[in-house]
């Protein structure tokens, strides 16, 4: 399919993306604006208030195109007359743009909407996977806590540490969507951007700058844009089969974590990975128990890690650890990198920039200075992580560089904001591959932008509610998976259990084993304790509890192979594990709309239940197959809603009949 | 001094205001810009979102400047050899703008700002008196309740009804403002406009047309200015004495309010007036117990009313009632209206416009339609209530004209909303011409905008908490009274008692008391039995509040005799009654600040206490006088700050010594 062609219209142009219109561009109504504006930006915590103090927006009505052999190059005024301030040069993948008066510092590109157009990625968005009829700021920060002005959890964490967020809040953002009109359309900046959907006649991005590229992509299946944008923006390595062989306990409670993973394992639980985020010791604070931001082992808190390491490296379980790009001013590694000068710096000063992260304070270590990521890379993480005998870590953070940072690059911390958790995890990755463990060694971050799939190879869906709430519990990371998954991120998972608890919010019984039936289904099984661990239940904590999550883990390490063939679809084409039901379905328009079931691959359908209190459960399944109930083994046609019983220990999954995974799917559901 | 300079300067222009540097304006420094947009209004039972859908924001970079005889004439172009887009004729009193495109409709200005500089007016600000380093959006909307998105009030009210309110909310706002640099600045325009004054290098003034004229106001005394205020926006009558010379009570209980008006009465209150807002009957809605809004006397729940109202007046007892402009579908009136053509329309059918007022609907009367604001005159407030006895009311409402409303002479809905409060009182003003009551009969208002008060003779502050609290509490009336008094409103006043009682916060006797305080140093005071009555305690609900408040009423009744005079000062000059100490006090600079204090009249400092649990209260008193405490008699010297004992009955004020009414004054302080 040719992707873009312009069709010069008297005193405008046209330009269509694939069979879509996508710009109409007229002295009455244009398509581009550039502009001037100054930003103002209040941040605290990793939550932040941008709003521009704006100059001008000036619509470019003027439009002329010039034929050059390298195609067709658009220069755009204010009017006739006046000199040109923006000139595209359009070829075959999209518009090259060029902004001719320095001093320009805004871009505003309206794309035509049409009625029941739906619009997919944004990066991971957390509320809603289609974009449709609503705005989406575009900038990485924390998701918030509640993410719905609404909710009394919501307004307690505005009000106590602007932490309470909004339904566009998000870890990782992207300035990419895909439309059901089979086209994506990507804005190649790293600076603020937004989304804006709510006009029914077009779509207005945003950019703070103007972008070098507006990349355009295009196919009659949606499967095939998305495996575009996998090739464009970085495709994973296979994940390692240990982790998805058997479950990732998250445990942090020192040496006292071994023998409770070994009471796991005694109640049956399959296990192929101990996540000690606590390895580097502990810091308390009233958010909960915190960790010590100084990357090397704490043999007081663990004492003989690396022989605990060798110990179960012998018995195939791998020991994973915890990161992030910051150093506490009161830990070793700080000092070094201060002295080294490996720190971002102030603007004001020649001193490291403090960061605030609640109680404590850090330093950042500028990822612009290659001597800095080298010694990030190899020094810390290589020597302290991988050499000390680590397998894995979350890759924690990425969204708190200050935009009034003075770095060593030069570059404007308003621009490296959004690209931060990119570079954050081409460090990681550089890491594991001076180690050669490409493909072994595994890290998840939360933290993402445009091409962190390049570098990261998993993805965590950052930090829910331990709860069922409809903006910030266990449904969100359903979303979370399908929006990054448009990105072309083929592996996704989320903390089993939520993370975070405040006032009084804790975790049910319930929820654990909702969140344990909703991990089972997704290539890593991973839980976590929470921020606060002793004021919630855990696996470990109620016998029923503990015997439904082995029983899960079982269940996921039963379907190993099958996510083994996931993994080699996704290196091949791009496509996600857990994907979209219109991805493989496309031609069944029920499908497009749904948000809370993903296809588990082609041949398995998996509607979670995120609701409490309910022991049935309705799910749509996709016309054009039939679908097998993978608990009961009743078979329903597709091309509708069918209700299933759902206990506890009977997550709503459905096969497809005729999948060459019958046999196993068929065992798994006699496992029960 | 001369008002309004202009001085050319190469390629762009100064414009002075007084002796303050107004506009700056060159090439890279605009201070004028014009545009277009499509506004996004979000409306439910007089809340409102207002947002902006920008298509353009030109910056006028391009000045030319003509000598005329009737004097300079600027214009401006976005650029060189682009025809202009503004034409400015400067004179006297201002700029006169016109728009040179007719698609033109934003405007923004931006003003010089200085550091230190204070900013007061925007109609009447419950929040800040200060405006400096806020943003002021300046649309008629319901205040809101709780107004500060930290309380947990002000969630349950935007959660449970898009209420909740943020501080700029307001029932009367108007793009005015006073700068401490001695001039005052007025965007002639019914449109939606913001102040915004949060850079420190200018204030941005933003409106939704462009204004037909900047008018400009200075002096080197701050009294000066309000004065050329009040004279441009219009001068009160003088209160009629009945007003002040005692209480007007507010109760709502049928025919048994006669029976507890004499109760208070006998326990020592001085009474002038009896409020009952029921006259008309109830209808009773989740929110409490409101009014059946068909403007007649309800004889069913006031049987013989004439007889009664007779008996009163009788005894210098004036009878008040209430009215607002919209009627209820099932009142007898709306027929009335309805079949006469004097209801507002749809657009989209010939149909009248039906407002949601919270469980029950209602017509708008078409005050553009000169027969239906003659009919509302006569017909209503003539008929049904100044022929029928009373002598004054409460006008109502006046915030909720729908901004898709078709009216008779055609004006867009975004114009009129803003418009209709001064219309509203217009109407009412009208009414009381007509039977040759101005200066006699009295109602009060919450609504206004620019020109309120060439026809509002009285306005009260809407509708606060009851309760302390920062934003929506007693305290907000002050501020109220201080920023509508720098408009030029000489009158002001609150409910005693406060109105709002949601979520179980209900009145304490203490807040009855503080308020009865405040109340007694205002011209008028007023009770009322707030949203729901029977939940919370009312003045003769307890014998230690009922006296207190007895004791204040004739506090306020002894200073009937002041008041008279500040009334005469007011008719002369425009000053308000309760005024900010600057206005008498400008050489003192540390009275510039205070806004929880009043003067009333140049011989009173008025400091209420409107903190609970307080028991003395701390109070500026200007330098240059000496002042004396009216309870003790001690004297202070001015320039500084005294605490006094505040107990409940010993309100902070102060009276100048050597006034002309010390002999007053002290015999008040005796009256203890």
């Amino acid at each position: 399919m040719t992707v873009v062609r312009l069709i010069p219209a008297g005193d405008g142009f046209d330009l269509m993306a694939g069979d879509a219109l996508l710009l109409h561009h007229r002295p009455a109504s244009p398509a581009l604006f550039v502009g001037t504006g100054t930003a103002d930006v209040d941040a605290y915590r990793g939550n932040y208030v941008l709003s521009d103090r704006l100059d001008a927006r000036i619509p470019l009505t003027h439009s002329t195109i010039d034929s050059t052999p390298a195609g067709a190059v658009i220069w755009l005024a204010a009017s006739a007359g006046t000199p040109p301030l923006l000139r595209i040069a359009v070829d075959d993948a999209g518009l090259a743009l060029t902004a001719l008066d320095p001093a320009l510092n805004r871009f505003w590109l309206r794309c035509v909407a049409e009625p029941g157009e739906r619009l997919w990625g944004g990066g991971e968005q957390l509320s809603y996977f289609d974009m449709a009829g609503r705005r989406f700021p575009l900038w990485t920060s924390e998701p918030g806590v509640g993410r719905d002005k609404s909710t009394q959890m919501t307004f307690q964490c505005d009000r106590d540490g602007r932490s309470g967020g909004d339904y566009w809040n998000t870890n990782y953002p992207q300035p990419t969507y895909v439309s059901s009109r089979r086209y994506a359309l990507h804005l190649d900046t790293t600076a603020y951007s937004c989304f804006d959907f709510r006009d029914p006649a077009f779509h207005e991005l945003e950019a703070w700058e103007v972008p070098a590229r507006i990349e355009l992509f295009a196919a009659d299946r949606f499967a095939a844009i998305v495996g575009q944008l996998s090739t464009r923006f970085g495709r994973q390595p296979r994940l390692p089969a240990w982790s998805y062989e058997g479950a990732i306990l998250g445990l942090k409670q020192g040496v006292e974590s071994f023998a409770r993973m070994e009471a796991m394992i005694a109640a049956g639980a399959v296990v192929s990975g101990l996540w000690c985020e606590d390895w580097v010791g502990l810091r308390v604070t009233s958010f909960g128990k915190r960790l010590f931001w100084d990357w090397k082992a704490n043999e007081t808190r663990y004492p003989h890690l690396r022989e605990w390491i060798a110990a179960l490296a012998d018995r195939g379980i791998r020991f994973l650890g915890y990161v992030n790009p910051y150093l506490a001013i009161d830990g070793s590694l700080y000092g070094e990198a201060r002295a080294a000068g490996y720190l971002a710096l102030r603007q004001d000063a020649d001193e490291p920039y403090i960061v605030d992260f609640g109680e404590f304070d850090c330093g950042v270590v500028d990822f612009t200075n290659p001597a800095a990521a080298d010694w990030f890379a190899d020094r810390v993480i290589g020597r302290e992580m991988l050499d000390y005998g680590l397998s894995g870590w979350m890759a924690d953070f990425g969204e708190y560089l200050p935009t009034d940072v003075r770095l060593h690059d030069g570059t404007d911390g308003m621009l490296a904001h959004n690209a931060w958790p990119t570079i954050w995890a081409e460090v990681n990755a550089r890491a594991i591959a001076s180690r050669d463990r490409t493909g072994d060694a595994l890290f998840f971050m939360r933290a993402g932008f445009t091409g962190v799939g390049a570098h990261c190879p998993l993805l965590w869906a950052g930090d829910q509610c331990v709860d069922f709430s409809r903006h910030d519990g266990i449904g969100t990371v359903i979303r979370a998976a399908l929006s990054s998954g448009m990105m072309g991120n083929a592996y996704h998972h989320s903390d089993l259990g939520g993370y975070t608890s405040l006032y009084g919010n804790v975790r049910t019984p319930e929820l654990l084993m909702r969140w344990s039936e909703l991990c089972a289904f997704t290539p890593v099984m991973r839980s976590h304790e929470g921020n606060r661990p002793d004021d919630n239940l855990q696996l470990d904590g109620d016998p029923t509890v503990l015997a439904h999550f082995a029983a899960m883990t079982r269940v996921h390490a039963a379907l190993a192979s099958y996510v083994a063939t996931l993994c080699d679809e996704a290196a091949k084409t791009g496509l996600p594990v857990q994907r979209p039901l219109m991805l493989d379905w496309q031609d069944d328009p029920d499908c497009w709309g749904i948000e809370t079931q993903y296809g588990y691959g082609r041949d398995m359908i998996v509607a979670p239940v995120i609701e409490p209190d309910r022991d049935r459960w309705t799910a749509y399944l996709p016309a054009g197959a039939t679908w097998v109930h993978l608990w009961s083994g009743t078979q329903h046609d597709g091309g509708r809603t069918v209700e299933v019983d759902a206990p506890p220990g009977r997550p709503p999954v459905f096969w497809r009949a005729g999948s060459p995974h019958a046999g196993l799917f068929a065992a798994i559901g006699d496992m029960a």
